[in-house]
């Protein structure tokens, strides 16, 4: 339970009249640490490190595990003071930055944030004459050919991601049928030391005419299979070999991992599992 | 070419002297953005906006795609100031606070920060026994069965990550065989808004004796899959099927995906490639 009582009030009187007293208002989470998330911060420095600091003090006498502050970026003057009292980024994004210190003597527990980013690649198979779609890009001062892709939308799925890259970038109406690969990439360029996994899917065509996005795609075209395996980029060759050896034994009998929905034993929600279609009994 | 030539200096020199002309000191990347990546800002409020306002007006004129702010945490008073101006966290992780703004009239091209973490979970099978090796972790107020695993560090390949939770948790040495299934999910809990992908490898033993960490698992065994089929945890279930299909079809000709080196075709550096094995020519 938080010490400070009158939450509503503290934004409105003078943080100077709490002063020997005053904790932040704040709440305990499940794991026992106390997240502060007031919109209003004191503009006195020292007003704000006398609070701060008898925050963290009483935290640390009733043995909470951590601290986190969310600050609006309209009062990050409080960081700096934050940062003197051992606070550091957890992580921010658009208008709030979320600093956090360990308050334990042991080890931290608390896990660091996003480390990838997820991009998808759809190996759009032509239903009628199995030829594959492909887009050539500028990368640096080179001309590539490509499988269409993109980034996925924070909480969009794999599935959905390739789909919505295939229209925007070729037109092309899609249909997931499975993943045939996946790769992992460390501190790609623009990545900020992070790192991506890319999916391959491969996708039905649901329509064939391509109207492909000028802005971003140079040309867009059908191969036939047979010649994309012999394309300079690896991995086109690569997802083209996948394809052709799925073509002669059946996709999933040979190459897919297929999407299947499983629920969770914690939260009873289901999630998107993938893996390698057995027919029996699940 | 930044039009401040005089980088050592502008730390050093009052800012106000150059406040007419002075424009930040700056990179301009590949993608046409303006870095800024200045260790000591001005103190002066109106200084700061007067700079920072300025440069970005030089940068429009240039037609810049975008302006990047690294902003050390003791110089955070900078932030709300930039907010005024435009800027947004893009990231910020322990000591800094990367700031940015779109500065074309188009719709902005820049990716968001990383959307996943990457958590793996390792599917042992004794050598010998082919038992599956399991923990009993504590969430919320139950108690689970699972495979032992966790998350991955930062820029740790996934199979490196399999291997080293499992031996952290359990004290068995495994080797990294394939992976055979992974989920996908979106806002879990303590994940800050972003989602998660968990692998689950495949793994064989090198060492069999259970010396399993007493701090994070309240229990360690081998169980067989006959029975882990039959387990409560619906993944745990679902693994241990394709384990037992495995068994009898063989892994690699049916629940594996094997890793395999690809070369890109942009950085000519090779990258951890997922994906069925089809015994062709590559």
């Amino acid at each position: 339970m938080s010490l400070f009582a009158f939450r509503p009030l503290l934004n409105i009187l003078p943080y100077r009249l709490f002063s020997q007293v005053c904790i932040l208002p704040h709440e305990i989470d499940r794991f026992n640490a106390a997240r502060v998330r007031i919109q209003d911060w004191p503009n006195d420095t020292k007003i704000i490190r006398e609070t701060l600091s008898t925050s963290l003090n009483q935290w640390r006498n009733d043995k909470r595990t951590s601290a986190w502050l969310w600050i609006p970026i309209e009062q990050a003057h409080v960081i700096p003071i934050a940062a003197e009292l051992g606070f550091a980024y957890h992580n921010a994004e658009e208008r709030t930055a979320v600093l956090n210190q360990w308050l334990l003597t042991t080890k931290s527990m608390i896990p660091r944030f996003a480390t990838h980013q997820v991009g998808v690649g759809g190996a759009v198979l032509h239903n009628k004459t199995n030829e594959l779609l492909i887009i050539k890009e500028r990368i640096g001062n080179r001309e590539i050919w490509k499988l269409p892709g993109g980034s996925t939308d924070l909480s969009e799925n794999i599935a959905d991601g390739a789909i919505r890259e295939v229209f925007e970038e070729t037109g092309i109406h899609s249909k997931f049928e499975s993943i045939i690969g996946f790769r992992q990439i460390h501190r790609y360029p623009g990545g900020h030391g992070r790192s991506d996994i890319y999916f391959i899917c491969r996708l039905s065509t649901l329509t064939d005419t391509i109207d492909f996005d000028r802005n971003e795609v140079l040309d867009c075209k059908w191969i036939k299979l047979e010649d994309a395996i012999k394309d300079e980029n690896p991995i086109l060759r690569r997802a083209a070999k996948q394809l052709l050896f799925g073509l002669k034994n059946g996709f999933e009998q040979s190459i897919d991992f297929k999407l299947e929905q499983i629920p969770s034993i914690v939260t009873g929600f289901t999630f998107d599992f993938f893996t390698r279609p057995i027919n029996s009994n699940k």
